[in-house]
C-alpha cells in the first residue's frame, strides 16, 4: 500500500511531519507500506540524505506551493495546483496512493476530498469523524465533526451507516451501538432535525440504534458511534477540549497555591500526565473523512511527530481494511428517503 | 418582596427545599423578603412548628398535587391545578409574589411561564439562561440553554438583548460583551442560523457584539454573554458537565492506583474540592427564565439546601433589580427584522 503525505501541512510542518514519517517507516508493523512524500525540495532532500536506509520505501515529490490556514480553503485549493496537498490528492485519484494524510487546513482538505476524489456513489455528504476514548476503556466515533454545518435527516442516517462501517472495519467492533446526539434521552426530545432523524434511524434494520444520547454521555461507553450534524459535533468536541483545559488548569493552580498542595502536586504529577495522555487526541491519530473515493486522514493542525505517526498508523489500518469499498456497499444497500 | 417557592419540586423535595428556605430566612441580607411556600400540608406544618421565629415572614399554602419529572410537562401542568408549581405561578400572576423558585421539571416550568405568566410584550421566545464561572474570576451567561430547540435569527437577537439586561441589572456588568456560539471565530463560519444572526447582531447599535466564539472559549472570560439556540446550549452545558465528570474521575482513578498516588491524592484532596466547588452549579444558584411577566428561577433538579439557598438569593437580586421591566424596555426599544 501507499500513503500520500502532505509534508507541508500543519503548524509544525515540515519537520514534525517528516519525523512522524520516519518513525512510521522504522516500525516493523508497517513494512508493507510505502510513503509518497509531497513537499518543498530542500526538506525532502534533507530527509532522503538523513534516512538513506529507509528510502527504498519512500518516493518524494517536490512541490512549490503551500496552502495556509489563513487563506480561503476552496480558493486556495483551486489556485495552488502545485501545493503539497493538491498533489497528494491527485496521487490518490491517479491510483498512485491509497490514502492522503495531512495536518493542513480542514477546509482545503474537504475541498480536495470532494473536488478531486469526489463523493462515493450514493453518499449525500462526506463526514469528518473523530475517535475518542471512553471511560470504559473502549472508544467512540463522533461524526460529523464539522464537514456539514447544516444537515438533513438523510445525512445523519448515512453518517450512522458510515460510522458503523468504520467501527466494524477499522476498530473491529461488530454491529456497533449507534446513538443520536440530542438534548434529552427520550425519543420525543430534540430539534426538528434530530426528531426526524430519530424516527428514521429507529426504522433502519441494519443499524443497532440505541436512541438519543445527551452530550454528557459522550465518553460513557454506552454506544460506539454518536451521530450529529457538523455544527453540534464541533460544539461538543471543542466544548470538551475547553472543559479539560479549564479543569486541569484550575486543579494545577489550586494545587500549587499551597505548600501542602505543592507537595501533593509533585506526588500527583504522574496521575496528571496519565490523564492528559488518556485524553490526548494525538494518541488516537487523526480524523478520518468518510464517504469519498479514497482514504483521507486529517491530522490535528498542531500535530507533533507522535500525532503524525498515529495518523499514518490509522491510515495503514484504513487501507488494509478496504473501508472505502465497505462504505460503498452499505450505502448502496440502504435506501434513504428524500429529505 | 415575596418569593413563591415550589416546595415539592426536585429530587430532594420537600426537605432540601425547606432547608434552603430556612437558611435564606435566617440570613440578615434578605430580611426584606417574605416567602410564599407551596407544598404538602404535613411538610409545611412541620416547618412552621420547627421555625416559629421565622414564620412572621412566611406564608404557607397547602397543595395536594405534585408535577413529577416523568410525566408530560404541558399535560401535567394543565391537569394538576392544585400542584405546588401551578399554584406558585398563579401567585405571581395574581401579584401576590414577584418570582417563582422551583427545582421541578424544566418543561413544566416553561409551560407555567408561558401559559400562566405569559411572554413579555414583543418577546418572541423566552430563554433559559445559565450563569457560569470564568477562569478569569468573573462569570458568563449562556442562553438559550434548552427552552427553544429550533431558533430563528430574531430569537438569538433577543437572547442577546435579554442577556445584556440580566448582566447589567443582576450582576452589575455595564455594557457586557456579547458573543455568538459558532464552529469558528471567523465571521463566515457557522450554520445558516448563526451566519444570519451574526450579521444581525453586528448591526445592532445597543449591543457590544464581539463576534463568534468557539465552544472551547465558554469559560475564557473573553465575553460576558454567549448566545446560542437551546439545542446547542444544552449540548455545550451537558458536554462540559460530562467532561468534568470524566476528567476528575480519571484523575482520581489514576491517583489512587498507586501508593504514591494515594499519598498524593490525600494531599491533593483540598485542591480537588476547591475545583469541584469552583465548577459547582450550586454555587451559582439557578437558571433564570428570561422574557416572561414575572421572575422565574429554575433550580437544578438535584438541588440540595445550598443550591436552593443560592437560587433564592438570586431571585432576591432579580426582584430588587426589577429585571422584568428592564427587559421589557430594551425589547420594545429594539426593532427586530422578520424571520
Amino acid at each position: 500500500m501507499r500513503l500520500a503525505v502532505d509534508v507541508m501541512g500543519g503548524d509544525h510542518a515540515p519537520d514534525a511531519i517528516l519525523d512522524g514519517c520516519k518513525q512510521f517507516l522504522e516500525s516493523d508493523s508497517f513494512s508493507d507500506a510505502e510513503l509518497l512524500l509531497f513537499g518543498e525540495e530542500a526538506a525532502l532532500k534533507r530527509f532522503a540524505e538523513e534516512n538513506t536506509a529507509l528510502m527504498n520505501r519512500v518516493h518524494t515529490v517536490a512541490t512549490t506551493e503551500v496552502i495556509g490556514f489563513d487563506e480561503s480553503p476552496t480558493a486556495a485549493y483551486k489556485k495552488k495546483k502545485d501545493s503539497s496537498m493538491v498533489r497528494a490528492f491527485e496521487s490518490v485519484k491517479a491510483g498512485e496512493a491509497d490514502c492522503v494524510v495531512s495536518a493542513g487546513s480542514t477546509g482545503a482538505l474537504l475541498t480536495g476530498a470532494t473536488l478531486t476524489l469526489r463523493r462515493q456513489k450514493g453518499v449525500k455528504r462526506p463526514a469528518i469523524a473523530t475517535l475518542l476514548p471512553t471511560t470504559t476503556g473502549g472508544c467512540v466515533l463522533l461524526l460529523d465533526c464539522g464537514a456539514n454545518t447544516d444537515c438533513k435527516p438523510g445525512y445523519l442516517q448515512q453518517f450512522a451507516i458510515m460510522g458503523k462501517a468504520y467501527m466494524e472495519k477499522v476498530t473491529g467492533i461488530e454491529n456497533p451501538k449507534i446513538a443520536l446526539l440530542s438534548n434529552g434521552t427520550e425519543a420525543e426530545k430534540g430539534n426538528a432535525l434530530t426528531k426526524e432523524a430519530h424516527e428514521r434511524l429507529s426504522a433502519m434494520p441494519d443499524i443497532q440504534f440505541v436512541g438519543n444520547a445527551e452530550a454528557r454521555e459522550l465518553m460513557s461507553g454506552n454506544f460506539d458511534v454518536l451521530v450529529c450534524d457538523g455544527f453540534d459535533g464541533n460544539v461538543l468536541l471543542k466544548g470538551f477540549e475547553g472543559a479539560a483545559k479549564v479543569i486541569l488548569g484550575l486543579l494545577k493552580e489550586s494545587l500549587y497555591s499551597s505548600i501542602r498542595g505543592k507537595i501533593g502536586g509533585l506526588i500527583a504529577k504522574p496521575a496528571f500526565s496519565t490523564v492528559r495522555k488518556k485524553l490526548d487526541y494525538k494518541e488516537y491519530g487523526g480524523a478520518p473523512l468518510l464517504g469519498v473515493n479514497g482514504g483521507v486522514i486529517k491530522a490535528h493542525g498542531s500535530s507533533d511527530r507522535r500525532a503524525i505517526y498515529n495518523a499514518l498508523r490509522q491510515a495503514h489500518t484504513w487501507v488494509k481494511s478496504d473501508l472505502v469499498t465497505a462504505i460503498g456497499e452499505s450505502i448502496s444497500n440502504t435506501e434513504i428517503a428524500e429529505d
